[in-house]
């Protein structure tokens, strides 16, 4: 093993609070996803050890773990369920990362600007069929009914984002059915294959706050980029403006805009590279029409209905755990 | 249905005479495709449509078919499989011509060249997950066992294509290890999953028969790059050397150069883009050296042994369509 996969994951205190229940069976999780991906290739073995040393939080890991411990009584198995939900997050991510040349994730550099596009569109397939391969040896198609149609809803989800770049027609129905398919779906999954591993009694309550969580997880990350200060300008970073993705801020705040401030909104969607001065106007435009505190209630609420799918569970750390695993998702700052 | 599902498949006389015993359930494999891919999205659907349209020979269905038939009693079942394989194997195609930049294909434009980029990855993500998906419905651990291993084989001859641009260090095993991994491995998997459609057990014999019929195809592939003449040119494409892609006859050729071609090959890897006297050079000097005949005759190894796989198959029309589809490798001019 080595000194790269036993590096302690990143955490912030709250997150080290939410996985303290499962934390040695987390550490089990990163030798499984190791174990899954060694390849005899050294080309396979160099971006996948490149991409386990820039593992994020292992929060899907963590919710799968949770899941399957909330009768207390957790079956080995759940560990590599584990690691492969945590294995198709990743690959997710590398063909994202590569469908949007981005540079960075997580603060180490992406597949595709260290290695090459080629590489990255390649491992995203390696990661996802061996993640596959080993959900077949579980020997139980309940797992690959849940998570292959997960991985196709992920693709549906990524073809969605790219019409969400429409100003005025993206709707809000629209925003809901991408942020279910990119986000939602894998977090319920992460809960849903989890319950199978020892609490299967509570299989569509878990599924149902896995799915509740994701959605609020997703508009907190959206509205993120309207009110969390860029390290270098000081000001909303914007990002998503600036790629003229519309998110639950911009389509609850469309129908509150003066005729002046519609104008500017317009101009940044008809601006091919909206500069900083146009994207903080946006901001601010979106922000006075009342968007941000629209989508803010909006994710309150569904934090409270997660909340309450997990009512019917036995009170226990486990059930606690995932209870401030919401308060987690809505108090982020990064 | 639409016209274009309903458009004849593509095939030469000799095709057609191998397709014969199956052809009826090819038809209703181009079917199960659709419904396969079948969503609501239309950007999906149209880029579907397109990929369905420019399907080619549908050889590895026919090979799943006639495997599923030799002993004359074919499941329906048989039909879904040849479905996923093909599927699969466009899902490699999308991503290949990503990979590659590549702009036709089959006398169509490639999904990249069409679409996007990023259209491209994510589409090839959905076709594999949705073929998955119908798999997992079919109910049997074993065709997921056979076919997401496969599926991973894939993705590391992919990668193995990478490293096969190396003029002098790509040896004859490596070659060996990269087309089993690209190519071999899914004919032998068409015919394993058809075979246990109705056949298994002929199931070794046939999975066999697929794996060299495979290495067999790729090698004859691989020699039409030395003998087949461009259109354009009306000389050898080249297309390989082009792209500094090592195949086999050039590795059975190398030890046999003289110094000066061995200069003028090594001038060929050294050269970004070789211009077409160079790349004829290089054609003709292989030729000398007795790499394309050396080749030749490992193809004309293999095809025997894949027609003695066959040896114990009861004797009927479908086994002689598969030994015809031996012939049909080793004779293709395209």
């Amino acid at each position: 093993m080595s000194t790269a996969a036993r590096q302690r994951t990143p955490a912030t205190d709250a997150l080290r609070a939410i996985q303290a229940p499962v934390h040695d069976r987390l550490e089990l999780v990163v030798d499984e996803m190791h174990r899954i991906v060694v390849s005899d290739l050294p080309m396979i073995e160099e971006v996948s050890g490149h991409l386990l040393r820039m593992r994020g939080k292992m929060f899907r890991p963590t919710l799968a773990l949770l899941s399957s411990a909330v009768t207390g009584s957790p079956e080995p198995r759940a560990t590599r369920v584990a690691a492969v939900v945590e294995l198709m997050h990743l690959a997710t991510l590398v063909h994202d990362d590569s469908v949007d040349h981005s540079v960075l994730r997580r603060g180490l550099p992406t597949v595709n600007s260290l290695f090459s596009h080629q590489v990255s569109v390649i491992m995203g397939d390696f990661l996802y069929t061996r993640a596959h391969r080993a959900l077949v040896d579980i020997g139980d198609l309940e797992f690959l009914r849940i998570l292959t149609t997960v991985a196709n809803e992920l693709t549906i989800g990524e073809m969605r984002q790219l019409g969400a770049l429409d100003g005025v027609n993206f709707s809000e129905e629209d925003y809901f059915a991408l942020i279910r398919a990119k986000t939602a779906v894998l977090l319920s999954a992460a809960c849903e294959t989890g319950a199978l591993c020892g609490a299967a009694e509570y299989r569509p309550h878990l599924a149902r706050y896995g799915e509740l969580l994701g959605m609020a997880f997703q508009i907190a990350d959206d509205i993120l980029d309207y009110t969390s200060d860029s390290a270098v300008t000081g000001k909303p970073s914007g990002l998503d403006l600036r790629e003229h993705k519309v998110t639950l801020p911009l389509i609850l705040a469309r129908h509150h805009f003066s005729a002046s401030g519609r104008a500017r909104v317009d101009e940044l969607f008809a601006t091919e590279e909206p500069d900083d001065q146009l994207i903080a106007d946006v901001v601010s435009i979106v922000g006075d029409a009342g968007g941000i505190d629209r989508a803010r209630l909006r994710g309150e609420q569904l934090a409270q209905q997660a909340e309450d799918a997990l009512e019917t569970l036995p009170d226990s750390p486990v059930r606690s755990a995932l209870t401030d695993a919401i308060s987690y998702v809505m108090d982020r700052r990064s």
